[in-house]
């Protein structure tokens, strides 16, 4: 159930009987020649919405701006402070066990939110207010991943590209896809991106001049379709085990 | 332009010439029975929307949940601290001016954002970091509105409830209306809002018992689609005026 | 009763018998060529006096400094930033409910206040920790103000200048309320305030050239006496009610 | 000059020759069973006003609540928390540097605060905004209060005694002087205030019953007179000293 | 050079031709049942003063509690919010500046610190104040690392044993290395960490019940050394190379 | 018991029967010519560890960097804003009290330090959280202090020389003793440190060239062993007695 499209009575029966919400939230950020700004966050709000339709769990809008001020040398990119991100999540997270709600999943399509959204979790869970927990789509299927690209990108990449196309072709730029991976640094491993044991680099400009990483070209909406089937396959189990357990199961350990 | 769905070197030439953003957000909270929770974002996401389509200017995603602890009885009803939803707003404006923006509207849907956004928006402009101004559809069409309905309540009213008419009629419940007017308040002035020159009330809830104001039976999606138009055009008219000052007008004075 | 005036072993009984507290706040700001500085504080404090005195209730020191940011271009206009005369409000009154106030009444006479003192209210208020109201004067006399004065400007105007006339008439310069007025905004009407639905200014200088409104020239002391009446009696009606009032009938309703 | 008191356009002349402002600050907190809870901020009150006046120096209104929450087993005591106090005296400074002022001296009659204003005065030296000390009345003359007072305690004793018997002397409860005396601590000397090198005491209550120390019995108005007219001499030399320095001089060092 | 150990007139020459600082930090928490406590912040600071000592670049005191509160459960760990070390971390870098440092290699031995290293550095480099960039020893070797020990769990596990027992020895507790790896959990592998693409863990105490990773029994003082040589060569290369840029492209790049 | 030492199970015991814990902190800033940056850290942790030796009490890892912002001026002096050294003992402390830990003794040899941990102890109080308290080891021992040496200036000055002689003789320049006099500032008496009244100065460089006070070429190591072995005698006394008491009589009072 989209929580956006309902009236407030009809979500009486939800809350009376779940305590689970999925939270979509991306970005707005480059994401190099050939795809749209809004990249991640239409990738985590087609995820939550499909598993919200298919098993019934609530899903709220979407957070559309997260922590992306690495991204700022290109153009269009939009992001807050990470301390203004963890207190937006952890408020907003927070407001809803106001309705009974006391379990979220985090659905995210950016990597940079990811820390953000563990220390939010954390903290929510020690004060026992409520278990959050972030999921990556492409963590949860990674060996998929490997097997449909040759240089599997982490920003920009193939993966995503083929997400859009299945989710939105019309913003995917089929013409730039080349120049995407010729702009673009093909290979991370190529990347000069640890230098004696220290990540030198702060930005996505540090390393790449289209902001992109991976060889797009082989990116098509059938392997899009693939992913989103089997990505979704595994948000719903997730939330199916996490509806599933005691609260009390989800609070922290007790002291030795 | 929508940034959401353009790709970045797409926006080189808009940053180039142009300043001006406008920022969608609204709320999700409860509307009455009849109304989507989404209700307040999707008004300000259309008008947004519409006139970047009409004018050029570029539009952002919208900020989908607000200040809305005053409506926290209801099921659903999402919202953040006041201070974070400042905090949000002026990091991801501040942001903005990275590209050139230096000047944005809040293209706003909600009365409980009001006062924060004027504050975000005065402190951003003693800084000298952007001109940021807030713009609420109604009332650039007061008279309008007033000519339209018998009992204009100011929230979950007709005039919302005609806007999403037009805008998604599938998301109002046509055959709820008159409960929404029963089970609400319908005339602004029975409220005891007021006693002895002080606002003793602090949520939706000490008023209403559905949440909703205003008498919601004569509102028509041909009413919203009118709004739509005229309110529309006020915004394309601010903008316009907006873009043409030069940035040190919209500077605070200087001291007398 | 004055709370600074009395030894602390004087309170007990107070304490013991009532739980609300009268706080008079207001600005130390330009008040055009001429009205002092401090009318905004002055007025509060008479109010809070004259009230404690007629009733019994305890009145507290006041706060003479508040959000007067918009006054900035005006010479000597004193302000603290908005967040900050929250916490300091917010702060003093949580402190209060140590000795046993539970409800305050906030006896404000700057409009600049306003939305902060809503939202330390409500704060305090969802906590549990107090009930805190805001209260203007005019406003609990809106046809009286109306009916005494032609053009009743909102900062400056007639309806100050009565009132600091009856209080303390030798801070009124009497042979500069007609430069008040012509140099001024008579009119609030004439003003550009808003534009297309948008409110575009942000401080007092963006609209008048000596920091006021309306005309001063029908002020007089007689006519402070009467507002200052009929305005006490107001707060008067206003704080018994407030003290009749059990603690959980001013608590925040339960969830739906 | 009082700054309450002036209409704006007659505090030109004075931004455009000075930049000093006297800042009264004190507390609203027990003072025993004798004197008003008003005390510390009523002395500080009657310094900088009659130093003003003497010099023409400007004097903004008082700050009447400050950090007093180690008096909170009290009745009436008012406090704010230590930080909520620093940036409130922070903010409020560093905004009359907008009109000019870049030096203030705190005139403080409440050792509670002392701490918070040295900070408060360094932030603001360190970032080049303001130059701000803090005095206090007694430290300025120590030998005279020595003379005048057989057991001078630090909080409610004679020394504040005799001052305000002769600032208010209506606000004395000179009935009971001897019993503060005996309900509190005569000598500084006989509390176990310091337990091996530790000052394992945080309250006033933890030290003394009535809240206060010394012997009040010998206060007269008379030696109050005598206090006043010594620090006031005192004040109006360190404003004169403090107008007479550049504002380079009163800046921080350079590295060595 | 150690800074603590020198008076400030000799480290006037260092601030004249160098501009860098090693700051040691780690953590004060359980390292299961064979290793101190102070395991992390020992690491650190030993290879910190080894290079300093090597090479010359300065080297601060060490920063002994970091961000463990995942370690919570276990007697003795000592930790900060994650809001607070960032602050302390920030605060003490930002400062350093002051004397001329505009560069600083966090040496660090304690995993939960690096993303907030990383927000740090991220913030001071975005502001142009220092570029501050997080070195973790055995990220600089992981060949080796992964060469010397069969099950090398990530806390408490045999890479950090062995740098205790060459450190330190008397500081392990040798006859316990069986119990620990007993205990513990062996092999990483076999952790339910990641559920379905999330990692739904966030104490140590979720997944282990001693508190540690890996199969300490074949940690030798001899692989200690090793190691500590081998990283130790990766950190003077690291200063070396940083020391050499100049600053201005330490700085983020241009805006494409 | 030095906590830092210690494997997590041999923490059981002591956090079962004991509540105590001594935390050592001090400052890494300027001691003048002859003294090294580290003075007050080493003099607080030898102490620490010490009594935490004699008596069985927990010690934890040392807080090397405090409020210092004063001694700026000085080449190596490092230094966190006071509000960040405030939050990190606090946040610090706070979670110690998660294993049990109820009171504790800040062993301080940082004047700077003072004000903030008796606001944090204060605040912690209030919360009854904690009850820390702060201690300085000249402040325990002010007779042998005053008799032993000539000119006791309170930074640099002969007590802390003769300590760190006493502690780590290579650590003092013996051969810029006079020097440090001489370029310094002998006595305090000389210094225009009070101003009619008010501490007109904020850094140390404001008062001296070289950073101290005090007459330092009395100092020795023997002296330095009588002061500790004295102030050593006093915190273990502090400790016993702290240990005794009830956790009840340690909080604040009740409201009278």
């Amino acid at each position: 159930m989209y929580l956006g499209d309902v009236a407030w009575p009809d979500l009486e029966d939800y809350f009376e009987t779940e305590s689970l919400a999925l939270i979509p939230l991306g970005s707005t950020e480059q994401h190099g020649p050939h795809l749209p700004e809004a990249t991640d966050h239409l990738i985590a709000e087609a995820f939550a919405r499909e598993v919200a339709e298919r098993t019934g769990y609530l899903c709220t809008p979407t957070i559309t701006v997260g922590v992306s001020g690495h991204h700022r040398q290109f153009h269009g990119t939009m992001w807050v402070e990470p301390s203004v991100f963890r207190e937006y999540v952890a408020s907003l997270t927070r407001n809803l066990t106001y309705h009974g709600i006391d379990r979220v999943v985090y659905v995210n399509a950016h990597g940079g939110n990811v820390p953000h959204l563990r220390e939010v979790g954390a903290r929510l869970r020690q004060e026992e207010v409520a278990y959050g927990i972030e999921w990556m789509w492409d963590e949860s299927i990674p060996d998929l991943v490997d097997d449909l690209f040759e240089q599997n990108g982490p920003h920009g990449g193939p993966k995503e590209t083929a997400m859009i196309q299945y989710l939105d072709s019309a913003l995917v730029h089929e013409d730039r896809l080349a120049d995407a991976r010729d702009g673009g640094m093909t290979s991370v491993d190529d990347a000069e991106m640890m230098r004696h044991g220290s990540r030198t680099f702060y930005d996505a400009a540090d390393n790449t001049d289209n902001g992109v990483l991976g060889d797009q070209t082989d990116a098509t909406a059938e392997k899009g379709e693939q992913l989103f089937d089997a990505a979704t396959e595994q948000l719903v189990h997730l939330a199916d085990w996490l509806a599933d357990q005691a609260f009390e199961d989800l609070l922290p350990r007790d002291h030795v």
